[in-house]
């Protein structure tokens, strides 16, 4: 099978920096692609895309070595197995919040005996090679997103549940579950301190974190912090950025 | 019939700052139409893009005051009346060579007695209102562009054409055809030559003139230049550039 | 953020006339939302339409001034979360059977403290504006539709939940649940009774009460019943019904 | 082969009933479908309908026995070929001007030795059966639009074309070609003349007429004048009408 | 409403030839549909298909007499009803495992007193007729997939459900549920006793018997085990495979 | 840039092995090209594919070391420049008829000096590499399809062009050109002696040639006569063929 190359940064010791997808595009995924992220996430819970443009994105994704990760919108088994069978590397889960909840996030993701996920990996077999079923379980990353007081509270237990690979943290949700404003990186102190304690509880259950980071600025500092996957904001909003910029140039130049 | 800004921007001096369309998504086209551009051109020439998610794309501008335009592939009716009935508000064709093209190009984009657009403006009536049929020969807006040795030789000719209302340089393939490596902005002696001399004849014979630019800085060159439509970069690159800029500033901070 | 219509009528005392989607295309929802209806509901429950295509047709309807509305196919937080984040302005769920439901869907459609909504407006905030997140709550309005006979048991209990804003009636599934034929308009004794009893609880408990009725004549014998939110047929049925009128002219006309 | 129930009727000196779809659905063409038009015709011309949506129309209208019929957007070999190969089992061609115009018309829609049409009947074969190849030729109708001054000029030697089958009537350019206001049903008297000059040389030349109207009662009046194939409204028009009527009752009703 | 042949054929005594459909291509669908299958199913939950696409393939089906099947990704009845909605005239339900699971799927996909699926069967009525809602809970066909060691354990109490049809065996999931490898055919000793096991107990409860398979070989082995519906392949298997073949003929003999 | 593996496999004397695409998926080419298939050829002509979904095919060849070829639905400027803007590294155009033909093709499809493609390579450089521009007249392969009797009478006018590649005959359309019935692999007499002339004039004029075939054998005779590209049927027509055997298996088997 393929090897999963977030498990192989992850092995050397190199954090994984990813890119975020909300169009619904597969040739927006594919230029994505060409500008050497480590994984790409095509968000379908967040983003504008459902699992019909997903799978158009993980082929165009997949023209590239970068990894096709994605956001799954809730924890639900006919999504979780539908986006491996359709041959995403690394899913994360939004919003698990209990020790049964990231119970349930591994059984779908993962086959008997470990799990219960359904058998027919059917593009999987052809992005991940004929032998996918042996090593699908161990080849494939598992993120469970720590977001909510729930998430927060239940936080060890959830690190325990074996079979998960990593917590992924959302500070926007998590910043609202403490009762402050929503924020990629200049989060409110209460969120700040949840997000370190989050990276530390997550070394010392042996998995691995990672964070959603609105600038490269702050992607650095979550590394420096522990983080070992990094996300730095997303197609949709770097041109909507490139453009306010482009044209405040233009704009200002001709007053 | 709802007025076309580009005309009102035209009238009041002001030049018209353009925006380029290649990813085809229907929110990709409205995050870009939500910046602030005049005006956004859906390109089926060389965009991964066909009439029906043009159409798409039209409506989801068609949610902001920003102008849709389009270019079409080739100088070919059958396309041309088909986004014109899909409400583009202007239209810009490729590789006008000759006084024949430029006068089929306005035969086929109005209505008679000034052309022979055929009759059945679907879209249009939707976002110009019930009047579009009586007004729009004179709203629509029409770029032929000059980007061949022949457009260049037969330059005066075209810009006779009434009913043309601007011309629109595409300075790669200008390049190419004055045997230079194609570029957007740092063009080789001959193709600022001759770009300087279609503005020139552009405004000798009434004409607009738009250029295509791949930076806010050529762009206000242009304007100053006296080019009133000014095209900044694309989708689909302010995408890539931004991602090309990020990784390079978490690579360079890991490092 | 752009004020919700719906409140605005319901504010001013005036009914709100709603238009219902099935059929899945951009240009007939673009087409339905230059007829003046107040609001249109794209039904993702009973209409051929999935996810993705709803996002085009929200688009299209906020070419206008109409409201856009959406029916999910169940209630799960994951298209709950997901239509709200691509912009609609009200959501009606079906088959709300007890309080836990009615919290259940509550809590879905709002972000903290009010409920669990996962953060991420990506559309809502092009549609809604910036100020999205802050007014979120109380600008979409929230229908749980009682059409069962547990929901019609536990009517008192669902309207008691604080954040749910209205009740909407699909007398079809009514009659079924009641031991009728499936009707809109014309309904058995049973029905009419429930429907009448539902408005006048609704009013007690401070809610707003809808219903789907198959004709103009009906909807207006719902709004003087009570009812502020009234439906009159679908897209699918008008072009229909109008198919069948205009055939039997011809046909008659022939012999 | 699946026999064209177009020559059927015409065989048995029946006017055909033909329906207009300009929303590019499969859904709304398959609910037109049932409504019991003879015809329907997939408009690729001014309907928002490209090829490839116009397929999944016409597989739609295949789960019925109305005939599926097309209008291509110009006379252009590509697209009436493909048209073809996927099932249409007739077709329109918009501004024939010439003889050979409609010779290239008639080339580019037979088999050799009647025409150049390129061997390859795809999903003709499905709907029309193995014998396809054989039967093609005979089978298939192909209209020629007489919609300019041109077209009027060169109208019996048009009409002289072996293998054109009918000729058809937009009304509106036929207007805008002669000065006057478009207008499908209540034309001005130039255009009312030459609407019927078009029936009367047609039948001359043993050729079917067909016209496009915007009410029933114009059907009638078209079919007692001599017209074999009449087309009402849209299915967009359709909706839209009956929405503004429903509507109109509801407001009406209010005040 | 119009009968389901499937019904019938088991009536008669007659087993059902099953095609399976991962393809998500309407044309896919048709091309197949007209190979003489009994049935095809749609599947939603390993094929790369989702619900939109799915009623494309539904569509397509229905140019023929083949029976449209699909089946779902999960027992969950937002997915259950919209398929139905859709025309599907059998459902295959995965990874029923308690009658508690059995008796859910049996009351989604049922209209009330029976189930409790909500009313709206849009294409389904153009399809089965209008006299749909009356016939449908008698007219389609559920099938349960058990699959699992809990499935096993409590077959027995699944096949005691009312109005549950049939149960459904997908050989590689009861495979790795087994602690075997996973195969269509030739399964190893555990998973061919527990085939057989269904297969009887499913005629002891008055239920019929389906089995997935890989080659027509064995599609004939489980019809004299007593299965009345077998499926042999999928479009995209067979279309590999005889690549694969026509490629090996070649590459031979060039060597 | 990515060289193309067609010139590698002609310059070491290797025959190339073409499938064929004709159902519109991504996921059917991707799977297509997981077959070792040298080449596969999305025929937007007679496939019912158009270029929005041939270029999610091209997207989904890319994925392995398949080249994307395509077949354009006619010799149209603007269809030939968007399919190689997307990426397709080799072109067959269908009925090349004379010399003036065969020129517009190479003009259309090399950048000038040596033709007149206009500027704008977008998925070229994603596929290609960033030199795509300076190599892409020498590294894309054009193949003119000879098929009618005019392309027979002009063939070694056509020939004779610098800068068109190669040669591809359609048996079938060459047969209807000659009086023949259609036929890919056993044609008539007449049929036989032009398909050897051209592979002989071919050769003689240093052009390479390719034929369509229905099997393996014949693919085999024709390579044997000289060919050097050889297409094997396409994935609808070995999807139908295995299905009927599969069935008639079945069939067979239980009577």
């Amino acid at each position: 099978m393929r090897p999963n190359k977030i498990r192989e940064h992850w092995a050397a010791g190199r954090p994984v920096v990813n890119g975020w997808l909300a169009i619904p595009s597969g040739f927006s995924a594919e230029t994505m692609a060409h500008q050497g992220w480590d994984t790409l996430t095509v968000d379908i819970q967040h983003g504008l895309i459902d699992y019909q443009k997903a799978v158009e994105m993980f082929t165009a994704i997949s023209t590239t070595d970068t990894v096709p990760v994605t956001r799954v919108p809730w924890l639900e088994p006919g999504i979780l197995m539908k986006v491996l069978d359709a041959g995403a590397y690394g899913v994360i889960c939004p919003m698990i919040n209990s020790r049964e909840d990231a119970e349930n996030l591994v059984a779908w993701t993962h086959y008997p005996p470990e799990g219960t996920r359904s058998f027919g990996p059917i593009r999987g077999l052809l992005y991940g090679g004929p032998d996918y079923p042996e090593h699908a379980n161990n080849t494939i990353v598992v993120f469970a997103m720590i977001e909510t007081l729930q998430g927060l509270d239940n936080l060890e237990e959830i690190l325990s549940v074996p079979g998960l690979d990593a917590v992924y943290i959302g500070p926007s949700d998590l910043s609202l579950a403490l009762g402050c404003r929503p924020a990629f990186d200049d989060v409110e102190p209460p969120v700040a301190e949840a997000i370190e304690m989050i990276a530390a509880k997550a070394k010392e259950y042996g998995k691995f974190a990672g964070c959603h980071n609105g600038t490269p600025e702050y992607a650095l500092k979550r590394i420096e912090m522990g983080f070992q996957f990094v996300t730095i904001a997303s197609d949709a909003r770097l041109m909507a950025a490139a453009s306010k910029d482009a044209l405040a140039q233009v704009r200002d130049g001709l007053t």
